[in-house]
């Protein structure tokens, strides 16, 4: 039975609520999901600069509750401190956004993306092609701003993310489209059965790929090196105290 | 417990014996596998022409056995007839090859290739940029003609290939090594302890994934088309008798 | 005098004989067109999974007909069987997309791709990709979905596709437009006189670069394999009896 | 009978009477050749300097011979003037390293180029990219510095650029392999026998080809704007006495 | 202070006023600005027949006027000659499109390019691809065409010229815009204080680039060859007399 | 005179004055450089995992010192916060690789890259396809392993480096070559003379092109979010206290 450790890289604790949920829900028979929220940061992550200044919180996490952990998901899109968290933890670590692009590809030959604010469309873009899958892409469909609770938008957009999706279908030819966003984690299972083609759910396609590798990474050597003026869970995993 | 439908595309038994071994071995446990042989075609999948004919032979394979399967996977590196496959049946069907490349990316920012010898290297790298993940790869090293046994050149080649991945790792830079072709299927297992970097057996990247895809699918509509000339099994699955 | 063989890769007789006129009428002065049909398959050709089932009756065709012939053009946009048949026959073999799309880098910097149904849209452009020419491409002008008879589509939707044209040359920046799919053959002629632009159309593309590839192939060694299942005329390129 | 002119882009009337050789030994029986020198620029084209310096002859020589020609070739690799030339003229015109890519292409899914010279490299290779077919070449086999009488240098290194075509195709794995440089013209025909892959002669391309696109290119507008310090025959081109 | 040399590859001096002014004004403190114009060719640069005849003017240009300069600008959009330019002079030579594009990337992750005609988009175009950075541009906003006087199409068309600049903000997703074509020198530092992003001016990004490299360029051997059928300025830079 | 800030990313203050001679000795006369020491993190960068926190350490000597500063450079190989640095202050930053690469573009069509260990050259090539400057890249001529002082490797690897450089431009046909990583700083302009392309040192790149972009930048909104866990200074960059 696998156990999946899952990281909200915010401070907001009703999002890891959330993305625990769909994570739950989605994930195949018995596997064991444990969700927990960055140690500290920014409870949004929505620029490069955000991006960058959730990495390290990220691993923070991931060193403090990984032990016994069989693989790990990065449960925000952009998928910060991914590089490194491969490169520093003894068990397979995942991206939503990496887990989505690939889940996707799996299942037809074009993919759309769907979120709900144009805010996002630059990190997608720019993790997308970090991921080099931008040519199994047929585009991007986003709402516009959006000022309310991210909490809440996977149900007061639901309509519009709905009609966003079929445009990606019908008008840039997807076969299969990702509902992207920590946010909108758990609403394609809502909204697939009113439509033909396979819906991605980041968190889902995080835990059940992330399942998949379980056992498959060899065991790295730790770097040694003194990491200063960073919590001390970081620092041992440089082999300092 | 997932039921996987494991198609060998070429003719061989013996073949179709090595890969559902590696594949009982390399699965997720609980996974049943159940592996069959292409009802005709070539003994030997080695150039585009052979590629070709060996689609239709793996559609009927899957047309006749795959009822009662969660997921299915084309145990032929090159994954003839995989397109088709993924618009013809009710549940993913996934290729050795794809599967490779989509679990070697999650395993590490660039792979390599390894294979037995340099024959197959223009059908690889056509597959791999069919897929769309060339700029992941850092290129192949494959051995020189072998006119041998295909059941028995994991075994014969075992030095030389073990060299060829050394040189991935060393000279290429690869982090993640795939072990490509059939005939390989098994070998992976027996090697990773020499190595520092993860390799790759395509047999078992293809029963690992698409036990993560299994219930993803939705529904299909069936074509309606007199399809003529070929098995009863390929012409039912365009709606005829 | 050249002999050019045209294979129409469905079974549909009415457009080969649509095709064997558009084919004469565009070929250079002297060109000796024979024209015939698949002996099996589908009736109409427009999935991956019609694609390649496709493949096996064009390649009879040509091993049936080909005798005598100086080259060969694959008459079905998409080009089934189109790698297999250049490994297999000992003269030159062209398909009419692989024909359209070089033609039209000849004749311009930039291309469009104009045709009557947004349904051949990915079929087409896994083609484009596949010959590697995507960034000669400005994009796709497609009509919405027909379900009329594919031989009088031409006809029927000439003032239609006339638009597209002139969309692909004032908002793309087409400067040459290939009219796609075996249904539009022999309609590029007709309206070339209304347009500012060279128009190309796959099947004149094919027979007039098939004739200027006459001798230019070496002699190929035949594969030797026990080919089982398919008609005496596919197993006897195969070397079987 | 098409009637096509041929450029020799440079002012050393010795390569022009050798690359009308090739083209006549090469070309479809019944087409007429009309070989000219470019009238004023430099013996030789090597440079990034020598090929813009050499655009304005060659159009020059088009100006001048045109009238009554069908078609015309630039037997320069590097294609000078091209661009211009398909704008300024009624018919259509190819360069030899155009029509030497495409034509490759259509012989092979992957070509090698091999020259004398690997000087001659960077224009090739940004010749190669202008026409957006890098993917399909792969790499180049040149050899050393080489400062002899380029009208004979096919003779003199004729033992090794058989070497270097069979490294491209045991090494590179090309399918097709092109001699490039005018100075090669006429070679790949007294080499084809003893190789198994298609050898492709830009000359040769270019007047296939060209005889291929006769008729084929509508009428354009001629621009009107006063040159200034160029020959009659080119201001005349833009409307000036 | 750094001497700079700027060359209007076209032959209408109220352009090179413009540039000059606009190069002036955009300069570090310090620099000085010599504005020159081409010698012979053409009044307006707009095909690629244009492009490849302003080539040997602008290098005329900078071989009459370059003695005692630091470094060199082609005000021309499109880079006429640029290639044989870095090869011929001994200092430093930059276009204004190679310096608008290195210069957004440099300000931004994505660039949008506006300007006041369609007309110019192929050549643009050509440029962006010919630089290598395609994929940091997220497209063109073009105006329609025009036919008045390009040394006034700057302030008749700022209205519409603001409004293509926000569309390439927000629905494009640019971090930067850059204004394109020499006509529009100038204008970007006159609409900065509307937009909340940085407008990059071809002429002023030259300049500013180009006295960023004074002295990092080696000198290098002249070519030695009888260039004929050019003014003497051009033939001295190949040794002539 | 522009006053310019340079961070070394690293804690490691003999790197930091290594930079710093380099930058004054290869700055515009006038241009005055203050170079400072990363407060935290870790003495030397070599991984992705070093790579992510080596990033709000160069925010913070970015926030601590650059106020009364008209740009900036981190002066570490691989760019390590630049994006987020981009976003978050009011004067231009540019990078030390990215520098290199688009200074490298200016000065020559292809360019080679030269460091002195090949553990660096994935973070390099990360960095260079991050920059989208990849296809004008001839390739890398990496040093084997280094374990000795990386303030001394310049000076102790001087021999093997040039000989690096030479193979780039021989071999890769490199017409420009970058000395990769900061412990190179000031090595190009002692080897300078000895070559016949120019040599690109990433420091001094990234003095001058920040020069250049002085004022082009307008002001931005700062974000406002409570960022915790990190320094004072960086909070403050959010808005905090």
């Amino acid at each position: 039975m696998p156990r999946i450790l899952l990281v909200n890289s915010n401070t907001t604790a009703s999002i890891t609520e959330r993305i625990a949920t769909a994570a739950r829900a989605g994930a195949a028979p018995g596997t064991e999901v444990l969700a927990v929220t960055a140690p500290f940061g920014l409870p949004l992550i929505v620029t490069p600069a955000d991006w960058l200044l959730a990495g390290p919180p990220t691993l923070a996490a991931l060193a403090e509750h990984g032990a016994g952990c069989d693989a790990a998901v990065i449960a925000c899109f952009g998928d910060p401190g991914l590089e490194a968290a491969k490169q520093l933890f003894p068990f397979p670590v995942l991206g939503i956004s990496e887990a989505a692009f690939h889940l996707a590809c799996l299942l037809g030959r074009r993919f759309g993306i769907v979120s709900f604010t144009a805010a996002l469309r630059p990190m997608f873009q720019d993790c997308l092609e970090r991921h080099g899958l931008a040519a199994r892409c047929v585009g991007f469909r986003m709402g516009p701003p959006f000022a309310g609770d991210p909490g809440r938008v996977a149900e007061e957009r639901r309509g519009l993310l709905l009609d966003l999706v079929w445009q990606s279908v019908k008008e840039d030819g997807a076969e299969v489209v990702i509902l992207a966003g920590a946010p909108l984690a758990g609403l394609a299972a809502t909204l697939q059965a009113e439509l033909p083609v396979p819906l991605v759910d980041g968190v889902v396609a995080g835990v059940r790929l992330a399942a998949a590798l379980v056992g498959l990474t060899p065991e790295r050597r730790k770097p040694e090196s003194p990491l200063s003026g960073y919590p001390a869970s970081l620092s041992a995993l440089y082999g300092g105290g």
